[in-house]
């Protein structure tokens, strides 16, 4: 058998330790698939001083060295973040590396550039691991799905806002002692800012609209809410009404040549297939015109599903070595066409607390009928303090209108406080 | 922009027209997406008087001059069965043609052999269409997943079953009715035996294990039994016990290089995600040792879900011969290792009809007991005519064990019918 594909790691963390053990363990099967034997040759760090599986000699801080070292075929960037990941693969690139990368901000951001470089230079540029961890998400959009025009996608795929969120419903913990669990099982960062703000969700979805409809969608033009509002009223009143609540990515087509993405917490009706997406599991759930509804779940963070990922793609990248075939990527790309929110239908739930007297009801109402927002289904309570509660479910209605109506609402004086307004996907 | 990939099609059923619309109605982006435009220049059919959607210098009733036409770039075969398809394809392979097969059960019989034809002349043999319709089960498996190893998989592979079996379950209808149901819905033929009696299931099972394990299961190792016998009582008791009854394939890995492969009716805990899987919708529940459980589902059947697998192929195919790549699949050795499903463990319900008298109980529970099976619940209720009923779950045994015990039962002079026997999959 020939030389093994010698292979240059950036990054030795969690997804780093995973994909060198699946290697270890499985390595004869791996090797058969491949052809060719893998060699994890070189491994990038920053702390030389940190304890590691492996023997010292693998290991530099000197990243640079890797991607421009001749002897290296494919560079694993794990590093995460832009500064210098974007530089070091690039680089890796341009010295005619292969690459795969778990990397989804780099994806969301550069994806069109660099793919388009690797395509140029005849190299492959795989990012599987990128998007839901170990579930196959962006190879099946670009190959078995690839001759359906998407309607529309709906994933869940932050982990720990979904770990939160399960918290929440089944524990009927408030959001901040549920935030705090999730950080003490190792599920959320200190600063957890990038999971419940919808910031890595944001990434995650602009790359599969990306691949989707064939050009890169500029991440600033992604809606994004997070789930800091959610309280458990919320979810309780979501129950009452058959739905759960998630964080979700959405896209749309829109006509011909547009798309709306968005990242929000959504009411999910409880036979929807996301409903029942729980705890760190993520899922896609994705309509095509002519494939209809398909859906794919699986871990979506974690040593070991990623790894798997990064292994799957290390597999594609050596098979086309060995076999011909690297640098057949189809390059998308940038400027993909986004609609803001605005224009977007759909039901709401709104939670509002009310002082109890009369015409409370009536003055909301007719605020709600100037703007042709009628109400599907309602609920009102007595609080403490001469205050009530009134919780709305709307019809369809489009952005625009609900928020002058929202906003008109929060300013009559009957009204004490907005609590909760959530997006409601509307039951089949 | 060159020439157009002309493509041959053998068959223009279900999955030939919604092929052919899917290209006619999504041209521009599949052309986009291969770099080359597509053409089908060439449908063999048995019968050319038939009402066509096309015009009839496309047909051909000659299937041989298609498959050794020099102008054909791809042979995508959506006859079905093996006699002529088997030769065909072979034909088609040594003329030198890529292959875009939706045939189960000639790839279950002849992959391996297909396949390592296709490799030695550097040619692709794509079959996605033929397990799980529109949904991306093959392809993953090959490539995303390929570092696992897989400890399990179990799959809902056959609409048909499946739509009687919801149909059976929603409506309180016997297996009887539902069947007249589904065929009025066109979802099963006048002759059902390869849908319900588990024959389809046992062949996309045993090319998912293939894949899988690496080696070609012999489709006579995969021990196979139909859903005829569910009744509706047993519908209902297995909802009371908090499952439903669906027809699986399943796959265990056993030791290092042998598996065992089963299609049977199984009843699945209500909170496992194949419980949801309902009507003619399909799905693949998967363990792998890294990646952890994956699970996919959609549309298992149908002229468009199916077409967009067979595009997905032909998109993949005309990458490669844009791009160079082709003939880049492992082909997998045959002869895999199959144990029999004796050694199994699993659960089991058993209904019994029974004489209404004493000791009955008592007997019973003897006989499991001498084959050391324990009951973890039990139902118990007289029917008229002096019989009565009586309903066991029993904790995990190996077939063997079940099977001799079922036997002595079966013999007691107070058991007058064993009504029901299925396999349970324990909860979690």
């Amino acid at each position: 058998m020939s030389q093994d594909i010698r292979i240059g790691m950036l990054g030795f963390g969690t997804v780093g330790t995973g994909t060198y053990r699946m290697l270890v363990d499985n390595r004869e099967a791996i090797t058969k698939k491949i052809g060719r034997g893998i060699d994890i040759a070189k491994i990038g760090i920053r702390d030389p001083k940190k304890e590691r599986a492996l023997d010292q000699s693998h290991f530099t801080t000197d990243l640079e060295s890797i991607v421009t070292d001749p002897s290296i075929d494919v560079v694993v960037e794990l590093i995460g973040g832009i500064d210098p990941a974007a530089d070091l693969v690039e680089k890796a690139l341009l010295n005619g590396k292969h690459v795969v990368t778990a990397n989804k901000e780099l994806i969301a951001k550069h994806g069109s550039r660099l793919v388009h470089l690797a395509k140029s230079k005849n190299l492959d540029l795989h990012y599987e691991a990128a998007v839901g961890g170990g579930i196959p998400l962006i190879q099946p959009l670009k190959h078995q799905l690839a001759g359906n025009d998407v309607i529309r996608m709906m994933g869940i795929l932050n982990g720990t806002s979904n770990y939160i969120l399960t918290k929440m419903e089944q524990e009927q913990a408030d959001f901040a002692d549920a935030l705090k669990e999730a950080q003490a099982a190792g599920y959320a960062e200190a600063d957890p800012t990038n999971d419940v703000d919808g910031i890595d969700t944001s990434y995650k979805i602009s790359i599969l609209a990306s691949i989707a409809f064939g050009k890169q969608v500029p991440v600033e033009n992604v809606f994004r809410e997070g789930i800091r509002n959610i309280g458990i009223t919320d979810i309780e009143y979501a129950r009452s009404w058959g739905y759960k609540i998630k964080l979700v990515g959405v896209v749309d087509a829109i006509g011909k040549d547009a798309v709306c993405v968005r990242v929000h917490p959504s009411m999910i009706p409880g036979d929807h297939p996301l409903a029942s997406v729980n705890g760190v599991y993520n899922a896609l759930w994705l309509h095509g015109d002519f494939v209809g509804d398909v859906m794919f779940s699986g871990r979506g963070a974690g040593s070991d599903p990623t790894g798997s990922a990064v292994m799957g793609d290390l597999i594609d990248v050596g098979r086309n070595i060995v076999g011909g075939g690297s640098g057949s990527a189809i390059p998308y790309e940038a400027g993909m066409k986004v609609v803001p929110i605005d224009d977007v239908h759909s039901s709401f739930y709104l939670r509002l607390r009310v002082k109890d007297r009369p015409k409370t009801l009536g003055q909301i109402s007719m605020v709600f009928g100037e703007y042709a927002i009628s109400i599907a289904e309602m609920q009102m309570k007595t609080l403490p303090d001469n205050l009530g509660e009134i919780v709305f479910l709307t019809h369809r209605a489009s952005e625009r209108s609900f928020a002058q109506a929202l906003r008109e609402v929060e300013n009559l004086e009957a009204v004490d406080q907005v609590a909760g307004v959530i997006r409601v996907e509307d039951k089949q």
